[in-house]
């Protein structure tokens, strides 16, 4: 089953081109508009040059796209991300998930600018897709009631098997039940520094995509691989050590090494903007059960108590290299990991949204939703919705779970919430449906953080704090005026980091010292790029994800919230989501 | 809880407006722009005025319009129905679906040119809205379990005590479980002339808005009202004979008296487009067990058979003064009726497609799923998607039934299924799903009669084929070319009659006097029409419903049939779907 339609050579990156019904590989040189562009940008051109927007998402003209951001490949702190991508079945639009973790470095290792999965299966049945120095191969994955079996098995249970099998040093992108079956909130996950599964692409259904392509795991074996060519060594060692510095000092550093995400609780509580049961208020009574200070101060009592090997950590690195270390791993009381990282986004939808105010009970349900492989914020929105059609009640943590666990099992109920809040209102009959484009917002509440409203209706993404978060910004966030604007400069800022690599907290960084990333490029590639680089690369890559939009069939009237936040305000403050709709439409006018 | 704006006089016709929140009616004079309109095309022109096209279907913006057709109120032969309509739970855009019985004719006879029903109630509850000469009336509808309660009950408990209740002679729009759960497949019921609830205005989910309204039935009693006033009443009774007598002489009629809608079963069979096992064929091996002629003959045995007070008839009129009876009431062997009528598209959905040829078995499915006021072409195919996704088998008509029994109970799986078949395929991650804008395609593969296929990509209430049938046409329905100027007409034909409020089977007769059309219309109202009216007020309907989907966001890329049907040939004959994009884009260029 191995083919390859060239000599192994890791000094030219190429485009790794697999069909999954012949089961081949072909290497092949990058094309000239693709060079300049990486991670999510990359994915946007080659879903405009290569899928037909109108395609059946889960059908064969989908493609599934990995594409390291153009910086990944040097341990530079947060920047070692992967863009995972294809047409999104949740949304039915461009869908762009990155995560950190090792693939994106093993990928870049193998000389992999992007590797493209086409096509479907012949005939229903599981792979494992291995690449390495010396091609694809396809083995077959047996069902996971077998010795080495890994069908049907959560994230946890088939890692191990790979990486027993492949060896420990590989790095993978699996998907749990929850992409084998097809669910629209299933990610991909990866492998973080320690080799656990918990990075994952998690938005959009990517992980169905993957199963829709007969994949239960991506094998990347860079032990022949090198570590990527770069121009102007000293002039890239001079940029790094610029950055780093800058990196160490910037004061949110700190906060998020020790607060890791969990840092904005508060701030998002003191705004109004917590969402809390089903986002019908944004001020939850229990909030500093779950504050990001709570949340340090259990990990270090649960790290400290002079257990053995206790696994709790309260500052964590994803990926290699990685000073600003946001993640964590939250122990239970002897200090065995229970899920790792605990973030906020996490927290607000799996804790205040659902009316859960202890980090235990939150930890369970992540580290439950994790192993199927599928979104937290997705699933978090989800339930909340399900407790508005009164299949749980708020609080209920223990019920929450046994909803989770029918998604694990695939029941009807299970595989409605599977697939995400818009269809679990839809099937319920819930008109109080927190989602854009089908896609769940987060742990920003839209009508007390107005332009991350607007970020919400307006990111070709669908609802995604990532796509431009604005609440650390200094504005008064109530008043409509003036938001479209921020959200317009956080969009491009954040599309230009996604397709770097580059982890939003590698934005602080980058935000003393923004010289250091054309530095960065043209030292690394030779290509001359000027400072505005970060900002090119966004608009291009919105750009594209606007005209894969369009051809998909989407129109301005994709770009609102959810009518109930235009109509029901949001206690304690009570503002209701009154951006104008001409400023939505506007925000990508530059 | 009784209100009225201004006294009682049904000589000129007026806008009910019914507010469910305030629970009062207004009657107020009809708009200029809104006179020369009626049926479809007054409900396209309603949501167009009065709709925000981007508000939630099941949310406090959406209306929900009955409109009787221009003709109705006259007893004219196939020429009493009204039009209800709103903006679609199903598909998210404009929606008008028509029902014979005698819904139409009671409203006209109260004059009510369009009855509005807008917002929602400020609390849970249900009501019956009863309207009369002395206006709207809200009646508290209590549980089902109650002596005379409603809730919770099939439609043809409820009509039982709603006529028990209001006495025979009124008309009745009611909605069942499927409704009251919103359920997007979910329609209104009529009762036809024996008082039976059985003329639906089934498709895009309108059930489901009238429950979202909190009303289980509306009561129609036009005991005080009065027959429509005609300018010329000698001048359309002599249209009126024309009509009659080219209705009686037209060879298509005998055959639809004789057999039904079913006469078209062999017909399509014999171009191979009997949607068979989930549209995966279109050939069915037991075609003759179900053909009209096996429906007749079946009907015409149990008729005859002496049986005392034999429900069975071949032919049976929806509405009174219909000549053409294109209706039947299918009985048991002991003559008790199982469902009035059995119609070509439901043996078609709910028979070959999910391969069953079984009459008696059809029509038991076709019962229950009338009962619960579901669209039974939406779950014909949404059981076959259901049978691909490994729900039940191909033929077993008792999974079938019990599949349709969770529908009524509202388990997680029949709320599933109730919401139709593109939500189905979603949730279980099958890609073989016949839908155009999420709505179901009814008894004519598209693959082997191109011109329906036209109609279901384009027209703007999503697949349906009394948009424009093309299947009696005599062109080679396998060649793309042609289709869509063949479909242009019939679409506008097809608006046509249904904004004059008459029967597909109208158009026989008017085919052969084409010039009674105006001259009703110029009788009836004294508007001096020209000939073209038919096609006037079709292209009109056609403009405004195209305009009202366009402010909800759809684009060309909505005008297509499923990717599978343009890459899957068809058995037997084996064609795929392959009239080019450019022609489905320029079916509305006239």
């Amino acid at each position: 089953m191995a083919s390859s339609d060239q000599q192994s050579t890791t000094s030219t990156p190429l485009v790794w081109r697999v069909n999954v019904r012949t089961r081949t590989c072909m290497r092949e040189p990058v094309p000239e508009s693709w060079l300049r562009l990486g991670g999510r940008a990359l994915v946007a051109r080659i879903l405009v040059d290569e899928v037909p927007a109108t395609c059946e998402p889960l059908g064969p003209y989908n493609k599934l796209l990995f594409c390291p951001g153009l910086l990944v490949g040097h341990m530079l702190s947060a920047c070692d991300r992967l863009s995972i991508g294809g047409k999104s079945p949740l949304t039915g639009g461009v869908k762009e998930a990155n995560a950190g973790g090792t693939t994106g470095l093993q990928m870049v290792y193998l000389g992999i600018k992007a590797l493209i999965i086409e096509d479907m299966p012949a005939e229903p049945g599981w792979w494992v897709l291995h690449l390495s120095a010396h091609g694809a191969r396809f083995d077959k994955a047996e069902d996971g009631g077998s010795e080495h079996g890994l069908v049907g098995l959560g994230v946890h249970d088939a890692a191990h098997r790979l990486l027993e099998k492949y060896g420990s040093n590989v790095a993978l992108s699996l998907i749990g039940q929850g992409g084998e079956m097809k669910l629209c909130a299933s990610g991909i996950q990866n492998l973080d520094k320690d080799h656990r599964p918990s990075r994952i692409a998690a938005r959009g259904g990517l992980g169905a995509v993957m199963g829709s392509k007969g994949l239960k795991a991506i094998v990347f074996d860079a032990a022949q691989g090198q570590k990527p060519h770069v121009v102007d060594p000293e002039g890239f060692k001079e940029a790094q050590k610029a950055y780093t510095k800058a990196v160490i000092e910037h004061p949110q550093s700190r906060v998020y090494k020790d607060y890791g995400t969990t840092a904005v609780a508060r701030m998002a509580y003191s705004f109004g903007a917590l969402p809390t049961r089903n986002f019908s208020s944004g001020n939850f009574e229990q909030m500093e059960n779950i504050s990001g200070e709570t949340l340090r101060q259990t990990i270090l009592e649960r790290g400290k108590q002079n257990i053995p090997g206790s696994e709790a950590q309260p500052s964590h690195a994803c990926m290699p290299g990685c000073t600003i270390q946001s993640s964590n791993v939250f122990a239970d009381a002897n200090g065995k990991c229970i899920v790792s990282p605990l973030e906020y986004e996490t927290i607000a939808l799996m804790g205040t949204n659902l009316g859960i105010g202890n980090l235990e009970q939150i930890a369970r349900l992540n580290a439950a939703a994790d192993d199927i492989g599928i979104d937290t914020i997705e699933i978090g929105a989800t339930l909340g919705v399900a407790a508005e059609a009164g299949l749980l009640k708020f609080g209920d943590w223990e019920r929450a779970l046994e909803l989770i666990d029918e998604i694990r099992r695939g029941t009807p109920l299970g595989r409605i919430l599977g697939n995400g809040a818009a269809i679990t209102g839809k099937v319920f009959g819930v008109d109080r449906v927190p989602v854009v484009k089908n896609q769940a917002m987060s742990g920003y509440e839209p009508r007390a953080i107005k332009g991350t409203g607007v970020t919400y209706a307006t990111t070709p993404q669908g609802a995604d704090h990532t796509c431009g978060l604005t609440i650390r910004d200094k504005v008064d966030h109530l008043d409509p005026k003036g938001q479209a604007d921020l959200s317009r400069t956080k969009q491009i800022n954040m599309a230009g980091f996604d397709s770097l690599g580059a982890c939003i907290f590698a934005g602080f960084g980058f935000s003393l010292v923004p010289q250091v990333i054309s530095q960065f490029i043209n030292t690394r590639y030779g290509w001359g790029v000027p400072v505005t680089f970060l900002q090119d690369l966004g608009k291009e890559s919105l750009k594209l994800e606007r005209e894969f939009n369009r051809l998909a069939g989407f129109t301005p009237a994709d770009d609102r919230l959810p009518e109930f936040m235009t109509r029901e305000p949001l206690p304690p403050l009570n503002p209701v989501f009154d951006v104008p709709n001409e400023d939505l439409d506007g925000v990508f006018n530059w």
